[in-house]
């Protein structure tokens, strides 16, 4: 059976992104982490020293550890100026450090697993969220994760991302689809 | 005489993104902000609660205190997983709690300026950037930044992107631009 | 009650798109013009021309007449080579001289009614459809309609969008919602 | 050498587009075909069909018979309703059916050619062009054109485009690099 990992981007508990996924993973075996609760410290690229990179004393490497022990990876975050979290962001910058890791095949080990994208956000983000969807496709196809697909919520204030009904027909759908696998 | 403010979001010294930028800006008077010289927290969404966001100790404020100054932001961010950098996503994800911050009229105060964008990567970054160039048009309307223009440069070795003559060319446009400001 | 008129934009009968759009509309009082029912010549643009446009004999009137006479226009195309239908472009690009069009106020009529988007194609059209997505959001602001919002359907072969689920559900979604109008 | 085909999409003669492609090929050996010149049928989907396409008698086969015999495609349209022509877009949709015909190997002979593409247009073509940058993107990839870039150029009225500094300073960037292949 397969592993789901949520990787949330948001600031706050219990936010509408939080909230989606929440939905959308009900009654499924999931983990869960909120990059908030972790110090990740934003990348310094060391790719063209000649040193390369150095180890970095944060919490990055528990939540690779827990990415490489799942199959599917649910990026969850708000849409924070029409773009992914700082969070998320400086998780993801980190990613080029692990590429060059010799502890594993950070490339190898994401072309097995698949990917999910959940955004909410406010200020019509069906529209203003979509290049935001278009980066995790590059992102995506750059690690070999396969896009399974993404949820567009909208909502700002607390849970008014239920009041979506679109999103919610989608996240019941999207329930369906990962009992299934 | 419009005053230029560099705000830059590598995290190394004399990327291509800034390479790039100084031929665009060269001979031309401006100040030049390193985003990674400060501690940017990441922002704690607060709009939602009762009492509000709380004042963050770190070095936002000194950046913001020298926006304000300024009259028109140069935004120079290499392309890392396709969007901008983390230390520039965590600066921007801040200006949440600038637009609730009483010192000023946060969005008044950026309606009257310009903005533009410059971007460094590798990987088709002519293709693969334009999702970023979206973002930043989202941004720019939201605060009333007015959008003066973008280059999209290529390069990943140091100094790669002086060999990217359509960028060149651009920078050589946009300085004369500049100067006849 | 709101008027809808379905403007279909594909070649073929009950092809997809067709099939996803009577979905959304099941017990829903509407027009439905198949643009490949009418012959629609590619504008000749006389924008810049002492004379102006001239009248053309086609069937263009006859729709933008229909056009003028519904609150709600959907927009139901193929995604043909990761764009709308050289009919439905065609159709669209006439437009430029209905703008001059001294019978009507073309610009004015269009800013009191609404746009829905409806699009089917295989190739993963839910990443690969939204540059069009896009190009929509834009051609409604500039003539004034509002973007109620759009599906998404996956289908090559006849009837192949029925087994999309995710598409199935948001097309009973906004049955409700138009129901509800 | 190179042979290089522009395919133009433009409704008028001495438009901005045939003119800042015309500054892109200054001094360059190439064949140029406006589309206006030529009938083109809107396309009808066989693809499923028990029949098959059938043969269509207008100028498609003539063009494609010159496409088939160059080794750079430049397509030069004008924005229209932020997208290609509807000229351009019959023309691309009929690719569908040489996909099919038997008389050549279309994809095999588009994969060993490359692309180009020129636009021109008004109402901030530098942004609201980009989702036709995209759509070009797929369409190249799924033929297996190389793209090799892209100007944009901002137009409406007649020559205007030659005020336009930076999409001349591309041209004239690209025109080095054609004549340098």
């Amino acid at each position: 059976m397969s592993k789901i990992l949520v990787i949330n981007g948001s600031s706050r508990e219990n936010g509408n992104t939080e909230r989606l996924t929440s939905i959308m993973l009900e009654n499924i075996s999931h983990a869960h982490i909120h990059l908030r609760d972790y110090v990740i410290k934003p990348i310094i690229d060391k790719r063209h020293t000649v040193e390369g990179f150095s180890p970095v004393d944060d919490g990055y490497d528990q939540i690779i550890q827990s990415v490489l022990e799942h199959d599917i990876l649910i990026f969850a975050t708000p849409l924070y100026w029409y773009g992914m979290s700082g969070y998320m962001k400086n998780f993801i910058d980190r990613w080029s450090q692990s590429l060059r890791d010799k502890r594993f095949d950070f490339k190898k080990e994401m072309g097995m697993k698949k990917g999910f994208v959940v955004i909410c956000g406010g200020d019509n983000p069906d529209m203003k969220g979509l290049p935001l969807i278009q980066q995790f496709q590059y992102i995506f196809n750059f690690v070999g994760l396969e896009y399974i697909g993404y949820i567009i919520g909208e909502g700002n204030a607390p849970d008014e991302v239920l009041q979506d009904e679109r999103a919610i027909v989608q996240a019941n759908h999207w329930n369906k689809f990962f009992k299934n696998l």
